[in-house]
């Protein structure tokens, strides 16, 4: 019997378990063993070999390890939960990529007060270190054996006929699960459950909302440790939190969930961005448009969002009625039609479009967070029609904007790239052209190739129209999210008969390219206020400088200052309140703001300002002028 | 019988006419006298004056005789149709600022083409000058006399029970009207008719469309004559025309009514005056806030727009339902919200926010037009949150601020301002608090006489909450629209639990003005295209200059003045394509841009540009440099 390592082969004369391979290579290895895979199906470690075969070892380092590690820890905690409180009923508890979370139905409210006693009981179930076997069942008894559960049930009854279903069984606790899991419950070194909130079944609001209790493990101490203090500061830079207490923007519930209300700070910030991105865009030979947020279902039914978006849109009318209106989820078919308002020829192309859209999207209520997943967002989005000569340089175009705009955010090293195609598998979900997907799928990859740009690929992500390259970051609970993307689609052109006139005076349909730039302006403003704790770059600050009085008596040389500052086009606003100036100045701290100049009666004497830099405290005096100048700059590199 | 007159008294020993009246004055007026009006009430010249009463003679000098001229007019228009179409069912058929119309239900379908035919059946009932006889019939017979008619039967039903109804026949047409009319048909001298539209019966969408014929009537011909022109000058300026041909903005059926889509240089002018307008208000001390398009109906059951704007209001989801959301048709339940979000101390008073808000009216299918009524737009909204003793100095800002926009665009000659207030007879159409109405109608009254504002007044143009100052303005088809607007709410902040905290730390309620600054951007857009038929200023122009080469030889030269211009802060674009240059300039006319430069071998040579000026033609050869100063200029004072 001939194993193929990775870096060679091994001989062995009798069946072997994946653990006697490891040890074969070294102690080291074996005890640093998770899993394996054979022939790349990862499996547990206790798995017979008995047959030639390429088998990897899976250790906590890499991402499978950590996968399967933390899944098993989420079996302990879901046998915990039913130890304490035997009534409840588990749904669905996966590895996600900073640990694990267990949805469960209680019958008593489970608090974040109840987590140190469920993870005592952990701890007990871990020393117990009971043996993790894996055995499978025919659907019938599978059934039988989860008969009071209608979760499991349910995920059983959707199974295809041939499916395996499998289990696993630790001490008396038995749970349906394709696993691989370790081989023991003692494998599990360290872990700390997180934290608790309400997740509907299947994520769906229909549904009933569930408790999910989050949690992580780690290997090593150490590591843990790491992640909780790394966890702990991300909570204090997490938008949601940071960007209400800023007065960036609030919520309400007589409003709406996924609504968010920007406050003047917040409006402002996005006034500034919107601009910038305007402007650049207008720089790049964009032409702005300006279309309505909603239209009839006849617009969406040409487009396609009809049948492959309709349970995302809001819809205003009776569903089945032909005057029934929907709030847009896309701007492109808006743009098509100015498009379609007037003949091009091939010389009038390329023509790109950009429109600061309005956008509606009826997302689950268990699936929206902050700024991040909302039902109305502010999208930069844009259509770029172009003959299929011109697509490479356009998509080239894109990509280049993207990177100005990430340099110009400071975001360029916190997100990566994800070339998105669509799911043979799921023909449902997409344009039914195979052979155009492929096409347009290899034209994508050859475009990214040639700009080298790295990427990962991501089955079953792309638009319904085409493949797309998205430009993905992760916020502070390590949830990834998309920020920017470009697309290219093959299909709706003819859709909507758009058509170009080539140089022989034929009718023919342009290439389409989808893109957003600064993405949707929420989302991105999370992501800034994330990234910067709160204290956003001078550049797109809303308040750049605060001017404070010292006394009373210079109240109107702060009102000056201010003056003079707005009229060189820096935000600055006057603290002139019969405050201590140490209040005004922490007051100011809070805010973020980027400068305070302090005006004494010294100040006013010598002709200066003292100021004091965000981060830097006080930077000493200087004159008015030189301080605009350096905010000028500032301001001007976008640093 | 003592008669009072205008200019003194007359007595008579027996009883008179009107006409009589008119005559015993002078043969002149006697002859231009169309009716009469005994002690206020206006009345045919037929009536008889049997006792001491004040009686004015009225002519188509004023406006009431114009309006009874045309209203006769209207009814023999009436007649003829009847006479042509005897299976037509009228509806009604009124006089208007400009003419007249009569909406009219018709068994087969009438156009433009059979004007003439009508209008020739019309000068025959003129020529016949039948005389118009008044009747009245108890409700019964008037019931049964209109047998065969639904809609005045539905006008019969709908009156008071003691409301005298009343008829008038000429010759063997016979319609019910409250008048009151000329004395014959004869009396008529000149009339058009205009135009064919649909019209809902009532204005209600629901309801079924009926056919409206326009017609105008004059007393002289020289008059109908010159009116005919200014309606041909104005339908050339008209927005809905002019405003598609220039690439402002298209409408799609498959969008739907009322949701204009704005092309690249529509969107472009919007642009420039949102950020005008945001400016302008930062300056003044606004806070931007940027609020969602929808929220759920507890807002609006707040806010009162529930129980009294409904009506107008885009429903998502079903209406009896607690999760029904419905898209915003105003913004102030938003930004109060956001005013709650924090304790307010009096120091913190006047609040001043503003937003480019997009809003939502359910508009009837018959009531839209153009940019002007539409179902969505983009309003410069805003709420000031004040103490009593602030109102009248932010009234007055709110008022300074229209003056200031009304000159930016230069029509502040051509709009009016109007005082709206509540109709005590209609109190389900209002906040029902008679006492707080007459009391802010009062303040309301008294700061316009303070701000010396020369206004009319309007019952029943009030906001359901408060009084407001309009400022009105007419399109090209002499309709008068709201373009700006300022009121004051004595309500809403009591409904929303607004508070200050006063000098004495008690609670109060702050008074609250709603305002607009600019309007509704695509109202205000219509109006603009129509004042300056399509020429916007130079500072409002999406496409400011445009320089065009005279040979292929100069194309680098004008992308280098393109690119000068611009990093100007100039809107320039190229024209370097190969043709005439004849063809160029005519093109470039046609799309109104302000301003051309020619560059030929010989500027190049002379490092000048040769400029045309919109208007003016050629104006000579200039430096580059020279010419960015005038527009600059230009556009700094906003000319």
């Amino acid at each position: 019997m001939i194993i193929t390592l990775k870096n060679g082969t091994k001989k062995f004369d009798a069946p072997v378990t994946i653990l006697d391979i490891a040890k074969s290579i070294s102690e080291g290895l074996a005890r640093a063993a998770l899993a394996g895979k054979i022939d790349g199906k990862p499996t547990e470690l206790n798995t017979i070999v008995d047959k030639d075969c390429k088998v990897e070892i899976i250790t906590f380092a890499d991402e499978e390890g950590k996968s399967i590690y933390r899944h098993t820890a989420s079996h302990v905690l879901a046998q915990a939960v039913l130890n304490i409180y035997p009534t409840a009923t588990l749904a669905i508890g996966p590895s996600i990529s900073t640990g694990f979370y267990y949805d469960i139905d209680f019958k008593t409210p489970v608090t974040v007060e109840d987590l140190e006693k469920i993870e005592q009981q952990m701890a007990k179930i871990i020393k117990a270190d009971y043996p993790i076997e894996r055995f499978v069942l025919p659907r019938k008894e599978a059934l039988n054996l989860m008969k009071k559960n209608e979760y499991k049930k349910e995920l059983i009854n959707e199974l295809p006929a041939d499916a395996e279903i499998s289990f696993y069984k630790q001490g008396e606790f038995v749970d349906m699960c394709t696993g691989p899991h370790l081989t023991s419950t003692g494998k599990i070194k360290c872990f700390k459950l997180i934290s608790v909130t309400g997740a509907y079944w299947r994520g769906n609001e229909n549904n009933k909302m569930l408790t999910r209790i989050y949690g992580t493990a780690f290997d090593k101490k150490s590591e843990l440790e790491e992640y909780l203090k790394e966890l702990e500061e991300a909570k204090l830079r997490d938008h949601n939190k940071l960007g209400r207490e800023l007065n960036i923007f609030m919520t309400d519930e007589n409003i709406g969930q996924g609504l968010p209300l920007l406050k003047p700070k917040g409006a402002r910030i996005l006034q500034i961005l919107q601009r910038f991105v305007e402007d650049e865009e207008e720089r790049r030979g964009y032409l702005l448009t300006k279309t309505p947020s909603m239209a009839k279902s006849n617009l969406y039914k040409t487009s396609g969002h009809w049948d492959h978006y309709r349970d995302k849109m809001f819809l205003i009318g009776d569903e089945d009625s032909e005057d029934v209106m929907a709030l847009r989820p896309m701007t492109c078919p808006f743009q098509f039609t100015i498009y379609n308002d007037e003949l091009h020829s091939y010389k009038d192309l390329p023509v790109r479009y950009a429109e600061t859209a309005t956008l509606f999207r009826k997302e689950a209520s268990g699936e929206m967070h902050g700024l991040i997943r909302v039902r109305q967002f502010t999208l930069s989005d844009g259509h770029i029609v172009c003959t299929p000569d011109q697509l490479e340089e356009e998509f080239a175009g894109c990509v280049d904007l993207l990177y100005y705009l990430l340099d110009c955010l400071g975001i360029r090293d916190d997100v990566s790239f994800r070339f998105s195609k669509w799911d043979p598998k799921n023909k449902e979900k997409y344009i039914d052209n195979p052979e155009a997907w492929e096409k347009a799928q290899t034209l994508m990859r050859n475009i990214l190739d040639d700009l080298k740009i790295e990427y990962v690929e991501a089955e079953g992500e792309a638009a319904f129209y085409g493949p797309k390259l998205d430009v993905q970051a992760r916020n502070v609970h390590g949830k990834e999210d998309t920020l920017f993307t470009i697309q290219i689609d093959f299909s709706l052109a003819e859709r909507f008969n758009m058509v170009y006139i080539d140089e022989n005076g034929d009718k023919k349909h342009p290439f389409i390219i989808h893109r957003s730039s600064i993405g949707c302006y929420e989302r991105t403003l999370a992501m800034l206020i994330e990234k910067y704790a709160g204290a956003l770059p001078v550049w797109m600050s809303a308040e750049q400088v605060r001017v404070l009085s010292l006394t009373e008596r210079t109240e109107n040389n702060v009102k000056e200052i201010v003056s003079e500052l707005r009229k060189s086009g820096v935000r600055a606003t006057a603290d002139v309140r019969n405050e201590k100036i140490g209040y005004k100045i922490r007051e100011a701290q809070l805010e973020k703001i980027p400068y305070m100049l302090i005006i004494g009666d010294k100040e006013v004497e010598e002709n200066v300002v003292a100021v004091r830099a965000r981060g830097e405290g006080d930077i000493g005096k200087m004159s008015i002028k030189d301080f605009i100048k350096r905010v000028k700059d500032e301001i001007e590199a976008k640093k």
